[in-house]
């Protein structure tokens, strides 16, 4: 982006509802107010979330700058704002960040109780429709103006763009979902659904010491890819619950994680949920259908199941370690899908409709 | 009970079936073997899964003692038997005690995982058929065996029997559903039901410092007795969502525990649950109608919903503190139902089913 002049100008692509092409337009480069960080974006990836509200699967106010998933460097920061990252460590202009996908007050009922991601005045990148001077809400433009109560994460150079921005929602998400799951050191874990965010969490899964990780997906072909990402062994939804009792003495898994979104799954991630494990259901954001559950085998079985949406900022900090420790060993290359420059955005959703299970890269 | 000779006989009520009367038989008083106590029972209440049973709602292996709500003295010990209780207070003959519904080995998967309630060799009194020489393991007779693995308690002289013997049972597992739901200091709690476990509930909710208790029960006339037992409010199960919504600012309970065992209660107990909250079901005993549950509503709230069954130890120490510390302001006495002899069982179970709300007790 054009930095050079306080008139300086900068592209955004707007999306304006489902069906309606991107619309790319310039708008003034805002100087950030007390708070706020502008950041010159240097990778977008596009989300499953993006795809949804890109469908209309979903409902966003618009016009609005979608993505969330974000890699870019410090340009300046606002009058007052800490220049400090999650970690403790020093922030300055042209360090390389990622940030959490949404910013909290701090301060209201919700952020009290630990639940930032429930803000009452949570402020969501790529989720809000443009304003004048507040335009750069989202990934897929050549800036982003972070506002006050966003957590930022300094990256390491180790750490490619493609691969970091997917932290700040499925990795960090992942991290989320162990955080409520408790600790599976020596545990079996199912894993159902192998998109980016299933593919992650059986390899933290391993990372966090689990001895076995049953993958499934509704498409035998994820097998391999899941058993590159960790996984012990994989499964077909059908026969879920009697290969996870087989390798469990017929017990049943100590944690599932449901990622695939499908409800079917959640009552599969339930059934095969052993006497007094966790459940952790992280794939329904959008509305579906219903699930059926008996009380009578919640209460004798002493099941626990938990919701989960987003995450709080502490866990992105987790999912960017977990990155640098594990890009050893595990493939997360595997995950990324093809790039485009912004103004090929319409391809670059086109491509990463067709192509699930794989990052799309938005590039500035 | 007899035990001037080592061939004394006492006596025990014999269950063998749904519709049957009570049959009295002596059986030899034994001997209790290494890890065991014997006890010479004062007091036995009839709980809920008694009735349960007695009505053929649910199947036990017969003929059996039926009973495990149950105080006692202790008689003598097996060789090697530990004489502390779970307080870590020696224990002696004489010692009026309270104990575990269950022994669990401590060994097993379950065991080792913090769940003795799902022990893989679980004993629980009162649902085991009588064999010869373990014909005492139930509360309803003259004397009980109590197995290695029992949990102890000695009880204070202040607690009477009959409001000490519902704690085994009763209040523990309210105060297991306490630990399940976390803090709920300055919380608003919801509990629905408002029988023996509900009322003990608010009380105990209030003791732990609820700001806010919203008793629901179908029954209007609970209501006098829900606010003694310190509710804040009571609501019909109709009007529970909109009731709990007006005290907390649209945002529903913080906790909300189900001891009724209705399906639509645990509905309702989800639904009245805020975003993050913790709803614990423990009521739902019995197999009987399955809820539905929507997913998408799960992960947006991200809820937290927890089956109960029975207790762990701990959860009996903290059940008796609880009497002892709130016997002074809470009307445990409302409570107790009438008082029977063991000869008059047959009485004791026709007069408990058509008083639910109350402990009726038999005295051996």
């Amino acid at each position: 982006m054009n930095t050079e002049r306080s008139s300086a100008r900068a592209l955004a692509a707007i999306f304006s509802g489902p069906g309606l092409p991107f619309r790319l337009e310039e708008f003034p480069i805002p100087t950030p107010g007390p708070g706020e960080i502008l950041v010159d974006v240097s990778c977008s990836t596009i989300c499953g979330s993006d795809l949804h509200t890109w469908h209309g699967r979903r409902q966003e106010p618009v016009p609005c700058v979608l993505g969330h998933e974000i890699v870019g460097r410090i340009v300046s920061f606002g009058r007052g704002t800490a220049r400090i990252d999650l970690r403790g460590e020093p922030l300055a202009a042209g360090d390389r960040i990622t940030w959490t996908l949404a910013a909290s007050c701090g301060g209201c009922f919700f952020c009290r109780r630990g639940l930032p991601q429930k803000c009452e005045h949570l402020f969501k990148y790529g989720h809000s429709s443009i304003a004048p001077g507040r335009e750069f809400s989202g990934g897929f433009a050549e800036c982003c103006l972070l506002t006050a109560g966003t957590g930022v994460v300094k990256l390491p150079d180790s750490l490619s763009d493609a691969l970091a921005a997917p932290a700040n929602c499925a990795v960090a998400t992942v991290a989320a979902a162990f955080d409520l799951a408790g600790a599976v050191e020596g545990a079996t874990v199912a894993v159902l659904g192998c998109g980016v965010l299933g593919l992650t969490a059986a390899a933290m899964a391993r990372h966090l010491g689990a001895a076995e990780v049953v993958a499934c997906d509704i498409d035998p072909e994820r097998s391999g890819l899941a058993s590159q990402f960790g996984s012990t062994a994989f499964s077909h939804p059908s026969s879920l619950l009697e290969d996870v009792r087989e390798r469990t003495l017929g017990r049943g898994a100590d944690v599932t994680l449901e990622f695939s979104g499908s409800a079917a799954a959640v009552s599969g991630a339930i059934a095969a949920t052993r006497t007094g494990g966790v459940s952790v259901i992280a794939g329904t954001t959008t509305p579906g259908g219903k699930i059926e559950l008996d009380p009578n085998d919640l209460v004798r079985r002493m099941l626990t199941i938990r919701g989960l949406h987003n995450y709080r900022p502490e866990n992105l900090v987790t999912a960017i370690d977990f990155l640098i420790e594990a890009s050893g060993t595990v493939p997360f290359g595997l995950l990324q899908g093809d790039r485009f420059e912004l103004r090929n955005i319409e391809n670059a959703f086109a491509s990463s409709s067709s192509r699930s299970g794989r990052r799309t890269a938005v590039l500035p």
